[in-house]
């Protein structure tokens, strides 16, 4: 069917079309970028790639990938680690870290609990948030997971786990968006923004 | 800024963002997806990019990508070799191959002439196509390439190079597409089909 001429270069389009969200035309555009490149820097990201599955770790105490035993947050004296909060991957880590709002520790879980893609509770690192929590006696817990049923459903799990421990749990607040129209929230979101208002003076609404 | 915890995942997410089209988001779920993977996966694309650009070559005859001296559709001896069609880049190659309307041979220039982008003829392989054509007497040269103002000026000059060798040149046709209204065709796509109508008999038109 697909005449490439070249099979070293039908192999790179295979390989890079298998990555979520690119098919074979972006594959081939991808290829064609790389073979008018410097063949160093094709190396190095080939060789990036390699070396980073090969070779990446995960914090001993947040499970977030690092390339030490302990990363870079847990192993930072001027984070608060009376506070830790609960996240699905690194990329609700580097979310969190855009805000600068927070100054405390994460635990990442690796995932959510999802019947349907077949991940339950032992998939995810929730046994050592118990043990960590027993072990270092923080003062709050924060749920920062997505808000949906998967979410909420681990919530809930884990919460479960932590009623027996000496800890508050709290959970981000769910609202309308800074910025946004009352009139373009959905009902769901502007029902629960309600129910969860704040005192005025606890502040800065809206800004 | 970014506090990724890893260096590693720095280091793939900034090479695999330099990809076009492909930002930094992308790049870190790219990332994070590799990370699931299975070594071997990982590094089968990793080599297999960096296989790819260490050891492809161009066919000595058409430059088209080549993993031989002498691509598989020079070789063919099925092909026409009375016919030489001007593209661009395999690409081309690729998309009038799955027409199964042309049996010709081909010639890629490698590029169009392009002075905004700093590409002039001496970048193309056009001195090689007017050795070839000297070499091996072709009947017809079909011009390919995109109907843009570079690709005109591209034409024209490889047309001129052409006057004193007794070839005959023609271009594809550029007309309303197969399937399309009249109405929603572009004044100058239905101006050009106008003027280089072709016989009825010649058929097939709108299917």
């Amino acid at each position: 069917m697909n005449n490439y001429t070249s099979k070293l270069l039908e192999q790179a389009v295979g390989e890079l079309s298998r990555l979520p969200g690119i098919g074979r035309r972006t594959a081939l555009r991808l290829a064609l970028h790389l073979l008018r490149e410097e063949k160093s820097n094709v190396e190095g990201l080939g060789n990036a790639l390699i070396k980073m599955r090969n070779e990446i770790n995960y914090c001993r105490v947040c499970y977030n990938l690092s390339d030490t035993e302990i990363c870079s947050i847990c192993s930072d004296p001027k984070r608060d680690d009376s506070i830790i909060c609960v996240i699905e991957d690194i990329r609700d880590v580097l979310a969190i870290e855009k805000t600068s709002q927070y100054r405390g520790l994460y635990h990442v879980l690796g995932g959510i609990i999802s019947p349907m893609e077949g991940i339950g509770p032992k998939d995810l690192t929730i046994d050592q948030l118990v043990e960590r929590i027993r072990e270092h006696d923080p003062t709050e817990i924060v749920f920062a997971l997505a808000a949906t049923i998967e979410g909420d459903t681990t919530n809930f799990y884990i919460y479960k786990k932590l009623r027996e421990l000496d800890v508050r749990v709290t959970t981000i607040a769910r609202g309308v968006a800074v910025g946004d129209e009352l009139e373009y929230a959905d009902e769901v979101t502007l029902g629960r923004s309600i129910l969860t208002r704040t005192p005025y003076e606890n502040g800065m609404q809206g800004r």
